[in-house]
């Protein structure tokens, strides 16, 4: 378990996004899943940002990575049409996988909404087996994370 | 983190799914924050099933039930068109909170795709604080669940 | 315009599915973009009932179809954990394209909810252009609905 | 049908939205289903933007607006990480009923992605019967619009 909050100032990326009204349910407040999306956009935004391509087909033929874990903590729920300011990071960077935090808080309260840890592993697209996150990620995250970031050995 | 996998067998309801062509991404393989509508309806179709009415007015006006933390592990993915046998149980209940945990197997290889911890609490609706899981949820479940429900002090 | 109902009497495949509670918006009632998800859900169970393989792979390389125009007639809101019973045909084939019909009613009470007509038109995998819909198609087709699907000119 | 384009100069409100890819299906384009939110939040936004109200609350118990037909073209696929542009006008305004029209083009190539009518009508929020548009509704469409909306009779 997340046994603290994350700590937005070792966020260097963040994002808003706005609330849509079929984002939020039958009682009033967005959907448990739907966090998983803006998480999704934290990490897209994030990597794009720092320079590593997303595209549908250079994952799939160069590499594959996949998510393996997601952790949510609901804090407070989000309304419509509230801003929501999501915070993204990478954390660590293991042999074969990395974590990718994510935080929302509201922006005019700063009201804690929700936070995110995501477990994704490196796949060899051919035999779908973890294979060593590779050398350009793991300089593009350094060089972007500074110290924030961890290199763990397994 | 979840250590070891669910055990089925402690699972006294399941129901089946059909994956359907716009729950696939753009990698062909069931988007993850999909799952979480597997797991929920998992858990509604439950409720039913063990004679706790889910109705949202009923919800709105009488208890409020909130996820407050979700965990999912993806195992395997799930393709299209391959039918899907969600387990669901409750598996503890504490003094205001609840657990249901959920595993969701292709039915045909029995391969597992997925388990999921997701962790309700109880709301006045009024005020928005916890209160005591009501004496009429902890009955239904235990009388359904027998030994495989815990109930625990905190 | 549609101008007259559908008639479920044409309709020689239908199937049921269950309103979930995250298909119900704020207002209490399935989101008006939902429905498309039900018609096509229909769809595809039927492709699949006249033996016309549905599968992601094929569609990218012997053929693809897509979706050219979508009209929805709400006729009635479908609610939380009603049983719905889709209706789906296809109403007329042209040159390069043919319409999928169908019809939304709730189960206990033949309440109509919702009517479709969406176009679809077959393209040349290689140069996105409109070719002849496939005598395979036509043929499928034909022998499952008879009298009822119209062979058009254009 | 819409025998012409819309004409996005008639349109006085747009807004840009980024495809996400979430929204992308297996065959790797924006799955149909999907532009139907994309024109929703192109109404919310006008209707923020020209001084209407969109909360549920109001909405539950002053008035009560729901959609009764939608039309969409689908022009040319929109793909992931696309910024689309999405014009919204009012159309016209009947007794009961309004349009919304809506147009999404791709924001560097000015391409035509998809287009919407979307029919509204207004109901007595307790007997659920078409009561005439509120005054409030059409003069602050009037104001926005000019010339640009048209007033019918029935």
């Amino acid at each position: 378990m997340i046994a603290v909050h994350m700590n937005p100032e070792k966020c260097s990326f963040s994002l808003q996004l706005r609330v849509r009204n079929f984002e939020v349910d039958w009682q009033g407040i967005v959907h448990n899943a739907n966090y998983l999306h803006y998480f999704e956009i934290g990490r897209i935004e994030y990597l794009k940002h720092v320079g590593i391509p997303v595209d549908m087909r250079s994952i799939q033929s160069d590499s594959k990575v996949v998510v393996v874990r997601n952790e949510i903590d609901y804090r407070s729920p989000a309304l419509f049409d509230e801003l929501l300011e999501v915070y993204t990071r990478v954390s660590f960077i293991r042999s074969t996988s990395f974590a990718f935090e994510g935080m929302i808080l509201e922006e005019r309260s700063r009201r804690l909404i929700a936070e995110n840890l995501a477990i994704h592993v490196w796949l060899d697209p051919v035999t779908d087996r973890p294979v060593r996150v590779t050398e350009a990620f793991r300089s593009r995250i350094r060089a972007f994370e500074g110290r924030n970031v961890e290199f763990l050995p397994e």
